[in-house]
Formats: structure tokens, C-alpha cells, sequence
């Protein structure tokens, strides 16, 4: 009954009649949730986000809020507390009637950590890989510039150690502090980092030497504000080298799937067969073809 | 007045009285903010952070809350929803008293990539961690059982290969999809990665194997949903292992700070001295003390 104002719409509370069928996906770390249900006979998906804590609610929240007592240890304690609902809302859409589209796109999913010793690479790994024959075509337009050329950063044309430097996908390159580049080597024969031995030192070498300047010049970000590595298992079997900003938390940054370059020249060269022979360790999603064939083979 | 209860110790307010200095960093990605503050005549820090949104709280949740609109746009719409206080907590660390390490520790800084050779860490990086001497006192007070030993998920007593396992502090415990626990050693002489030979494998293997069984036995989670990993550099120079969910992206998970335990295995094996000779690379903050004595050294 009330209009709408300042503080929002008082609104029948319609979730009252919400049913859900599953829990699509959430995240403990940004605190939201997905959930699919009916609303009302209708398929609906329901996002629930709790909001960042503003500064100038904390004297409120200080003031306003039951605590309750959860350890005490030397200088640290931990509590529970409870503040008045209106400085703690969570915020909520609500997507109705939801599509079969709405549901997949919001829907995570599980990933189970694989153990891949060198003889599984040749003999599971490696297999799938020429079976499937995921092509690379978007790579060599952009390597031939017959796309893409407009955004090239910076280009080494040589043949064995050269590469090209452009921004990825998920960079709108409106600001520096999530930089994300992706270094493209022309040299085609070369999957990912279990192809690598000390023979191409000189190719990742230059990467990371030329790479760094470029950003340098390009957007005066210095080495020591960079974080560059490659993936294992890449995304798309054609070598290329990840640049970010150490400040940004890039999604696939973390140390199940990134191995950084500096490492992996150090790598090669205490050991020419390191990437040949070594136990690596990475994720697969649940629907990755790839972990079916760990499974199969009792991998997992 | 009440008594501690499975629900938590209800406690008198202690925060009604804290005064604010300054918002030393906060995150509206991960809702939470770091305070520097007063309680009573005592530095103090105040750390809120939302808590993650249960499934199991979701039906109380939906039917006990009040909702106001916010806007409607075909089959979108955005409310803002009040949910009663005890299914939306907010989780609160006091540190008190803080000291100025405290407050350095939790304000937001800019991160530089350091470069460490093992030369470097011996004329470097092992004498600033000397002569700081960084207390570790909560750490013996763990595993002494003076402090939280209700919170011990499972213990080796061991004085060579043992090790305490518990909840970090960062994890609420209400779920598995961000657990998150550390296995500190009962040695107390390995500082960190950089101290680690092979002597120490048998230890490592066992951190490894008995925890992931503790895991699997407590949260039902098997060890491919888990990773397993040390940081370099540590935030306390007495070794622990950091145990997260695989599908959780965790603070200081990525590949500029985090060693999977599997590879510090595996690269002992293959050489005994490697963490002693290895070029480490990690991020500092512009305000750590360490960031100073690289750039003394002309190593920045």
C-alpha cells in the first residue's frame, strides 16, 4: 500500500510463495547464492547477494547489534553479530518466468582436482586431445592478421621466438588494475606446457622480456605489478602466456591451474625433460570430456 | 548473563563503546571491511565480513523477510530483502590490543612481485625475519591445547611427523564450500618453505596423507575437491599447510603466493636442496618492512 520513496517500494513479500528445486550455484567468498524454483506455477531463478558494509553505517551497527561470543585467544576473539535488518539487506532479483538458458547460465559446476603423471599425458591426455581436434582457427586469424589486428599491443614477427601481445576477452580495457593480456607464440606446433623443453628458453625468454616492456610502455604498469604464467590444461591447445596485475585477482590465477613463467624457465632449465615427466595437478569440471577419460582409465 | 550454548555465548556489547579511526581497507566483492578503531583507551581492530548464505536457512529466509522493490524491467526485478538478524549474521574478529604490525597488516597496500634468490633470502630476507622476531605465541598456545583445543578437527602428536589441524579463522564452519583449515607442525624450527629439505618429506607426506583422510572422515570431502598448499612468504614463520575446497577461490590462493604441497613433495625429491637454492618469487605490500631491505638491497 505504501508508494514508492526513498527506501524502495514496501513490497508484498512474493518469495513467501517461492519453492526451491536446487540450489544452482553460490559463492562462500562474494556471499550470493543461485537458487531455481516456482514462483507461483512458473519456473523462476532467485539471486540472493548480501551487500558490502558501507563506513557510514558503522556507528549504527556498533551501537545497534546484539554480539554473540564465538572464541577468545590471547589478543583475538570472534564474535556473531546480529544488526538491524535494515543496515544488512541482502539484495535480491528475481528472474520470472525463467528460461532453461537462465538456469544453465547460472549453474556451477563441480570441479575435481586430477593428478596427470607424464604417462598419463601420453596415454589419456594426449589421445583426447588429437582425437578432439579443437580448432585453433580464431588463433592463426589473429596470428595472420586476418583478425583482430587493431588490437594488437605488441608483435615479435620472428618465426621461432616471436609472438603477439593483445588484450583478452574479459579486459574491457577501461582501466590498468585488471590488465589481462594474452602473449600468442607463432610457432604452431607447440600445445601447452608439456611440449616445453630447454629448446624453448629463447622463446619464453623473449615473452616475458619483451612482453614486460611492451606493458611498460604501453600502460606504465612495471614487472614487479605483473603476474604472468601459463595455464595447465590450457583453454585451447596452442601456447600462449597470460599477463595481469598482481593486484587483480584474474579468475584462473590460482595454483591448481597456474604456473608462473618465471618458474617454468627456471624449470626447464635445472631439467631439459622437466614438463615431460612431471606429475601436474589440475581441475576439470565435471562435464570436461578430458575427466571422463581419468575416470575410465581409474585415474580418479 | 546467559551461558555459552551451542548458539554462542550472548555477550555484552563490547563494541558500543569502540570508537573509529579509519577504514584500513574493505571489499564489496567480499563484503567486508578492516577497522581501526578505540575500545576502551585500547588500539583496536575490528574486522566485519558477511557471512556466506546457507541453503538450509534459505525457506526461513524467504518467508520470514521483508522486501522492498527496487526496480522492474520485463522479467527482471530487484528488491532489497531484510531477513531476521540471526539468519544473516555478521562474523566480527576483535584484535585487542592491536599493535601497530596489526594495523599495518590489515590496511590496504599496493603489491610489488619480489624476486629472491637463495642468496637473497639467506642476506635478506633471514635476517629482517630474525631480528623482527614475530611472536608465535598463539601458535604454542594451539598446540600446547591452552588455546582453542574444543577447535582441533584432528591431531598426530608426533614430535617429528605430528601436526594440529583446525578451522582457520577466516572460516565460519556453517560450510563445507569454503572450508578452509591449517595443519601446523609440532616441530618448531622450520620457518618456512625456504628451511624445508628432504629430511622433511616424511613429514610433508604425512601433513598430506592424514589430513586429506581427516577431511574425507570429518566433511565427507574427498581429497580431488581439496588444495593443499604452503605460502610464500608465510604470515607466520612456523610452518603450516593451508587446506581449502578446490571450488572455493580463497585469499592467497593464487600462483604469486601459494606452493601446492604436492609439488614441495615432488621437488624435494628431485633435489633436496631445491628450496634452498630456488629463486622464490612473491608479492610484498609497499608498507612491508621486507619490501624496504629488497630495495636497500638494490633488488627492486
Amino acid at each position: 500500500e505504501n508508494g514508492p520513496g526513498h527506501d524502495g517500494e514496501e513490497s508484498e513479500n512474493i518469495l513467501s510463495g517461492f519453492k526451491t528445486s536446487s540450489v544452482l550455484s553460490d559463492s562462500a567468498r562474494e556471499k550470493n547464492i543461485f537458487i531455481h524454483g516456482k514462483l507461483a506455477d512458473q519456473e523462476a531463478v532467485v539471486i540472493l547477494e548480501k551487500t558490502p558494509i558501507r563506513e557510514e553505517t558503522l556507528a549504527e551497527i556498533f551501537s545497534g547489534s546484539r554480539l554473540k561470543l564465538d572464541l577468545r585467544n590471547d589478543i583475538y576473539s570472534t564474535y556473531r553479530l546480529q544488526a538491524p535488518p535494515h543496515l544488512n539487506e541482502i539484495k535480491t532479483t528475481v528472474v520470472c518466468p525463467a528460461t532453461e538458458k537462465h538456469i544453465k547460465k547460472y549453474k556451477r559446476q563441480e570441479s575435481f582436482l586430477v593428478e596427470e603423471t607424464g604417462t598419463d599425458y601420453r596415454s589419456i591426455t594426449l589421445p583426447y586431445i588429437q582425437k578432439q581436434s579443437f580448432s585453433v582457427q580464431w588463433v592463426h586469424n589473429i596470428l595472420e592478421k586476418k583478425a583482430e589486428a587493431e588490437r594488437v599491443v605488441y608483435e615479435d614477427p620472428d618465426p621461432e621466438v616471436g609472438f603477439v601481445l593483445l588484450p583478452d576477452f574479459k579486459w574491457d580495457q577501461k582501466q590498468v588494475h585488471d590488465l589481462y593480456l594474452i602473449a600468442i607464440v607463432h610457432q604452431r606446433n607447440i600445445r601447452s606446457l608439456r611440449d616445453l623443453t630447454s629448446d624453448h628458453i629463447p622463446l619464453l625468454q623473449n615473452i616475458f622480456q619483451k612482453g614486460k616492456e611492451a606493458i611498460l610502455q604501453r600502460y606504465e604498469l612495471p614487472a614487479s605489478k605483473l603476474r604472468v604464467y601459463l595455464h595447465y590444461q590450457p583453454s585451447y591447445y596452442h601456447l600462449h602466456v597470460h599477463f595481469t596485475t598482481l593486484g587483480y585477482d584474474a579468475p584462473g590465477c590460482g595454483v591448481e591451474r597456474a604456473h608462473l613463467l618465471a618458474d617454468v624457465i627456471q624449470n626447464l632449465q635445472s631439467d631439459p625433460q622437466y614438463y615431460e615427466k612431471r606429475t601436474l595437478y589440475f581441475p576439470l569440471r565435471a562435464d570436461d570430456g578430458l575427466l571422463g577419460k581419468f575416470k575410465e582409465a581409474g585415474r580418479l
